[in-house]
């Protein structure tokens, strides 16, 4: 199934369920007002919108379906109560850190790195990125991402695969020159991580069908970067730490409550010909080469596109397709 | 004003106001159902929520009265959609550095440190903490917080102050093996900071009167260890960082929405004689004295109570009062 939330003026805009070609989509309060709702109460509404999202792809009329616009999806969560994003492509860690000089701890190749985001704002698929500051470093980061139920302490890895509800693209904002102070600090980030954006859609795994395996998604995620391709590699690769390995990092010495979000990390690959998921990879590999980063960070006006298409071309999430716009603050 | 949520059931629980005197409280489903509700509308609930408080500290019978216990209390918020820990006693930071042969940078006295905490399972005030392992080396922290209402990118540290609406007390606990590793990692803390405790009741700065000043709570920290003083240093002196600083740091590159929830870390003075907030700094102070911490980290069935009275001797918040348990996972 596909689900969507459709912004309406409340905090946690309405829910969508949305045909396997993002034409169409229904509203479908009756069943779950919120995404929210759905995920706190899956065991017993899952089944309905299956029905409803299968009913959607076979009849043209079911009643009030409306023309889909990932325009105006808000977040499929628009705000959450967790949201942790993992780094699963090693490869990705060990590139930036050698940029740096810095030896990358063995242990990082079987114990996960994992942040704390902040949940209590998600972006949009196509919101702008409001910031205050390009001397901040802006970059986006593609990614992917999973939303789970209720998942219990000390979940197993092979049990934290079912608690796999939902699938999402992510495009993790981050003020790289920011993120290199707080870094230092160890206490995470938090200036260096604004609002995230989501895809429009959020597609479960079922609905993925061949391309969900081994708790990763199995096609490559394509970036643009202001109307030029920026890089695709393969989801499917080089992922080090599968999501159910990542859930379970997560849940080792607590609950996670349903509607927790738990990202990949970039996706990146050893193979450098299909180009990077952010920036600050890309300055990397410029570095490591010829000795000096020349690809800039963001200005505003600056566009990022990010996308999975499915073999015949057809996107399964939508696009996030965002501005970065300066940040007016208005006085009153 | 003072306000708590009772368990009932649901994953947000039921806000009461309770009376100065925590003897009494009042259901107002009818003005906000849940104290995430009251914080999102606060302009037009809070005169309301007010007016009983007065009217419950004054009238005998204002309609159904409850007596209130603290024990059948969750955290004022039982989930929140943001919860960022400071640093603010940097007094400790730097003890703790020290004992660890760490030099801390000057920076620390001006730049806040700060940490993105899990706020999907908040725990009530006399909830026990479940967790897996004593080798973890578990900890409590006793800290304060405050609660926000909306709060804008860039936001001054004069206007951040006016987003402070409610404060209470906070067991932060800590699993110190566990933390060693994700600090040096540089990605904050996710496995080493489970689950954190809240005073039964949060209260608003205006019912704090004189002891709120500056942005800082003026009266001692109380913390018992299994029955006995472990500390009561002065929550309004050492704090380098006040509050609106505090909020202030949080949204340098974003919007803070409705409900967030930002920490002082762990209360500490200079002066040692008053003791501490947490073992790992009574652990810190024994090995510079003599070369060796002797104060084991907790066990299961020790017990923690955290509190602060007034110059009379009246708990303003409630006391937090918990057991720490082995979490027994069940399969099914």
């Amino acid at each position: 199934m596909k689900l969507a939330t459709l912004k309406n003026g409340t905090r946690d805009g309405q829910l969508v369920v949305v045909s396997c070609d993002l034409s169409r989509a229904v509203a479908v309060e009756g069943i779950a007002p919120t995404l929210q709702y759905a995920l706190e109460n899956w065991a017993s509404v899952s089944h309905h919108l299956t029905l409803i999202y299968d009913d959607l792809n076979i009849v043209e009329d079911i009643g009030s379906v409306l023309r889909f616009d990932a325009k105006l999806c808000a977040a499929p969560l628009p705000r959450a109560y967790q949201w942790l994003d993992g780094s699963a492509y090693v490869n990705h860690v060990e590139l930036v850190r050698k940029s740096r000089g810095v030896e990358m701890p063995e242990s990082f190749w079987t114990d996960p790195l994992m942040y704390q985001g902040a949940s209590d704002v998600m972006l949009g698929a196509c919101d702008d990125v409001v910031l205050p500051d390009v001397k901040h470093g802006i970059d986006f980061e593609a990614e992917i991402a999973v939303i789970t139920d209720d998942v219990p302490m000390g979940v197993s890895v092979a049990d934290a695969a079912k608690h796999i509800k939902l699938v999402m693209l992510v495009n993790d904002v981050s003020l790289r020159y920011l993120a290199m102070t707080e870094m230092a600090k160890g206490f995470g980030f938090v200036q260096s991580k604004p609002a995230t954006a989501f895809s429009p859609v959020a597609v479960s795994p079922e609905a993925l069908g061949k391309y969900w395996k081994d708790g990763r998604v199995h096609l490559p995620l394509v970036t643009e970067y202001n109307g030029s391709e920026f890089g695709r590699p393969h989801a499917g690769m080089d992922m080090v730490f599968d999501f159910p390995t990542l859930v379970a990092h997560a849940a080792k010495t607590r609950f996670l409550t349903a509607g927790t979000i738990i990202g990949s990390g970039t996706v990146s690959n050893k193979d450098r010909s299909v180009g990077s998921s952010c920036i600050v990879e890309k300055r990397t590999l410029e570095k490591l080469d010829s000795g000096e980063s020349t690809t800039p960070f963001m200005a505003f006006g600056d566009r990022v596109k990010i996308e999975m298409l499915d073999e015949h071309g057809v996107s399964i999430f939508g696009a996030i397709d965002q501005k970065i716009v300066p940040y007016m603050p208005r006085h009153c």
